[in-house]
């Protein structure tokens, strides 16, 4: 059974609310107030749940604990993630410090550049690595995901590289499509995209 | 009528196509190819732009320029809109300097920082400002789009200075979902939703 994507996004969401209620001591919510926090209706969280399986208690709502620990599950975040970067210029940097800040399955374990004047600095917990060090680290330090904020036009082969090395997993930055093989996932990041959303509405509500 | 979100993204990456197309001097494309371009089926296409109006002559395709000048002003991107930054650490640099190479329909104008040692620092084509400087600058410089990339502690607080100088649209990159009036439009921004994807594609598929 196809999941579609948005109703994993929304999973995503759902985690997130639920992970600060249970740092702040709540054991059980009703559906409706769920809902309320992630912005959704509790019809849409019932079906998004309903793709794996039965959660919540009818007349109770959800034991907060569980629900959360359920949808990690689902989510694969029950597990660290190992992410390198490919790229480490100001977009790079940001994303390295933010993710070490960031209290989530993913962490970056090293970065990559091209740029020899980069190599050997400490951004974030990781040291930036040659471009040529990719094929032997990756491996080496089992890294599951390649995250790419090179420009547009090494993208893909930086991309080609990743996969060499076993990569299966792309989060891709750079403002352009990349070729990938069917055994590998991408995700693209285009904030371009959300402001043409932006625009339109703008455009069209005036 | 109401269209969804996906299907403006979707001419989003039309337009890009379209764009890159009509640099080359290509003049006419056929509804199949420009699918294949864009990574969708050529009925998607269709049904997308039917919204809009009639594209396209059957047997012929689509020609490149007509189309592309259609989309962008149903997206709004036939002209040029005006941003402010506000936080200029990591992530905003990154986006200031990444704007400025892109030869899109967004400029940013001015940025933003409370941290006193970035007032006055240059960075892409915008001048850093203190933010008490919000309420006179946004209007003073006409600015219609504001993005958040302070931390999320600070994001909502940002959020209603810049609704309160008049701005109408928002593009928010802190990790944190801000309140907004019904008049004002907001984009998130946040690349962890698209490692969940990813992680989940990568834990169900193996």
């Amino acid at each position: 059974m196809k999941i579609p994507a948005v109703a994993i996004s929304r999973l995503s969401v759902y985690a997130r609310h639920l992970s600060v209620l249970d740092t702040n001591g709540r054991e059980v919510i009703s559906s409706g107030h769920l809902a309320d926090l992630c912005g959704v209706n509790p019809a849409q969280i019932r079906k998004d749940l309903a793709y794996f399986g039965e959660f919540g208690v009818r007349g109770v709502g959800y034991y907060v604990k569980e629900l959360l620990f359920e949808i990690r599950k689902i989510l694969g975040a029950d597990k660290q993630w190992r992410l390198a970067l490919v790229g480490a210029g100001n977009l790079g940097s940001a994303l390295l410090r933010h993710m070490s800040r960031a209290d989530r399955g993913y962490r970056f374990i090293v970065a990559f550049d091209r740029n020899p004047k980069r190599i050997g600095e400490r951004i974030g917990e990781v040291e930036v690595k040659p471009l040529d060090a990719i094929d032997r680290l990756i491996e080496a330090l089992d890294i599951e995901i390649g995250a790419i904020a090179v420009g547009p036009e090494s993208a893909q082969e930086v991309c080609d590289r990743l996969i060499r090395a076993g990569i299966r997993g792309i989060l891709n930055f750079a403002p352009v499509q990349i070729q990938c093989p069917p055994h590998v996932s991408v995700e693209h990041v285009d904030f371009t995209l959300k402001l043409d959303r932006l625009c339109y509405r703008l455009t069209s509500e005036s």
